[in-house]
């Protein structure tokens, strides 16, 4: 059966490069980086280049980079520091960001009762800067935390990140992005940029999955949430993951190298991919921003069709087409999406929205086949 | 030049078997497991499939497994859940444990208050049963948690655990170990030994780094460390590290399918290397109960070197030989072990301590080689 991968928000498929360089990390460097041998060196050696060829890719120093088990391990590291180390009493978040975030602040709220506060969105699910402005001007020096997301896992929303930094900079709060979904699809010059935190994910850019790093801005200090072996200075105990760190870095860095024509591709093909639907579906509706190609990303597209139908996902598996009704814990069902019940009104309940997210990998034949199946199953 | 690895207990080569699962699972099962479509199925299928194996290695159940970045991330599990959700208020632990377990308990003892105790040791850095019994007597039912570690990693000593086991259970008493360099190398079964937690890490079993388990006991209930996405049924969120997961599954079938050779195998070449080291060095000493085959892992030896050289271990790296003054994070230097500081007398000052590790790959060519090259640095 044709198998049509249009999921590429959940994880990415592995490109030959990185599963090449996993590969022969495995057969030739085992060794425990913590080892003062010189089996332990080489792997030591090969965690620490790829930790500087990461770094160099954001202009900033190898010592603000923290290999973790993934994004969400990021953003817990960076939010429980936030806490426990920096004295955040107030972090200001959206109800819409992943629950990597919304779950661990949830958890920070009830065990070290510091405040939460939701700043206004717009129907379309943008921050209102001005609510932000106005939340932020309440708050003490460094009291205080923004954590916004760089790109919407759901709607594909870019977030307006300069004027937000400025914000923060303005109100002296610090500024932590989830950027799962940017890394390694946008240019991030953190030197240009002060954010003073990013979790990022290596299985969102074709990397391996269990694996991923938190940028913390020199300066910041790190209040370990893994305590033993004192790997990563003290930052987080564990024996490094070697071989999927190489593996990421090589993601990375392929992502960046060809990131400019990948990017004119995939974007050729969503504007294709909505075209098609349009034509199909005239009375189609995109969610969010994931309807414009300037103010969201070019590789999620959430689109809304006029028939209420909870199976839709489900057919669309059985004719081999993967695609998400929101994040990939939520998977199969549109009600699950706390993004979109945040920022769809009523008359949205007849409807049935869909999630499709692409990849270099990404075909317009596969485009053509989605649309294809989705007219015999819709009409 | 040579290239002898004597330093097992730190990490293990990758085995093919391993090598060759990871790199299948990475070409054709790169779905996220939390996704409901066939692609996220056949990977949400191959981890449970999985998870499953390893449980039965264990005659437990499935839901009794919980896959971490690790055996830290495991040990850290296991003891934050005792004090958060199980409201255990002492732990009783001994000096000589693994830092993954030590330094995790003084990070819950600051936050949480906790009592924690040390049960007495003998020369040979053994549990002091009477010692431990009389403690855990002044415990009302359910209050504490003893963490003992199943093989010392680095003197190789093989805990009493039926008697410990059995002391727990008398006295009502939660009971952990970490079994990093146990598991894969001996045979536990947990219907017949009722521990209640363990730790687990596939890199120390020929396979990869990055990933692990903790074995919770059914009913215990896992209160999480990282929140996000509820994976793992919620006890550890993250999209699960599904290739490390497969590679770990292989190389834990395959180390307990081959265990009665393969232990054979290696004991005979840790007698040899005792043997061939004690004719070599008429004074050299074993430390712990590294030196009863019985009494200790048939991987690990400790030996005590009648001469005061700090650069011994950088002397026999020079030659090749890849081995270790005690856990990986202190390679290279016998002062830093806490675990030899606990249990050596002043007159151990004058020596110096070594750690060989063997696994299945060490030949008798490696020891004869180890020898020859000790002789010529020492003699």
């Amino acid at each position: 059966m044709k198998s049509i991968y249009l999921d590429n928000a959940a994880t990415t498929p592995l490109i030959p490069e990185v599963i090449e360089t996993i590969q022969s990390s495995m057969q030739s460097n085992f060794g425990n980086p913590s080892s003062t041998h010189h089996i332990g060196r080489l792997a030591k050696s090969a965690v620490e280049t790829a930790r500087k060829s990461i770094a160099k890719h954001f202009n900033i120093g190898a010592g603000e980079i923290i290999f973790t088990a993934g994004g969400t391990e990021a953003d817990n590291l960076i939010l429980f520091n936030a806490v426990s180390n920096l004295k955040v009493a107030t972090i200001i978040t959206s109800k819409i960001e992943h629950h990597a975030v919304l779950h661990t602040i949830d958890y920070l709220k009830k065990i070290f009762n510091i405040e939460v506060v939701f700043v206004d969105l717009d129907a379309k699910g943008n921050v209102v800067l001005s609510h932000l402005e106005s939340l932020l001007s309440g708050y003490p020096n460094k009291t205080c935390l923004v954590s916004l997301m760089y790109v919407n896992n759901e709607i594909g929303n870019l977030l307006a990140i300069d004027e937000i930094v400025n914000l923060c900079q303005k109100h002296h709060a610090y500024f932590h992005s989830d950027a799962v979904q940017a890394i390694g699809h946008y240019q991030i010059d953190l030197k240009e940029m002060p954010i003073d935190f990013l979790a990022a994910s290596a299985h969102k850019f074709h990397g391996p999955k269990g694996v991923g790093f938190a940028y913390f801005k020199k300066g910041h200090g790190i209040s370990p949430m893994l305590h033993g072996g004192n790997q990563e200075k003290g930052a987080r105990s564990s024996t490094e993951n070697v071989h999927s760190i190489l593996g990421m870095e090589t993601a990375l860095t392929t992502a960046l190298r060809n990131l400019e024509e990948d990017t004119i591709t995939i974007k050729e093909v969503k504007k294709y991919c909505m075209n098609s639907l349009q034509s199909a579906f005239p009375t189609i509706k995109f969610n969010g921003n994931s309807g414009d190609l300037n103010l969201s990303s070019y590789t999620i597209l959430n689109a809304q069709f006029a028939t209420n139908n909870s199976m839709l996902i489900f057919q669309l598996d059985m004719a081999g087409i993967a695609v998400s009704g929101g994040s990939a814990c939520q998977s199969g069902s549109s009600q699950g999406s706390h993004v979109l019940a945040e920022i769809l009104n009523e008359t949205g309940s007849n409807n049935t929205s869909i999630r499709f997210s692409f990849s270099k990998l990404t075909t317009m034949a596969d485009i053509d086949f989605l649309v294809t199946s989705l007219k015999k199953i819709i009409n």
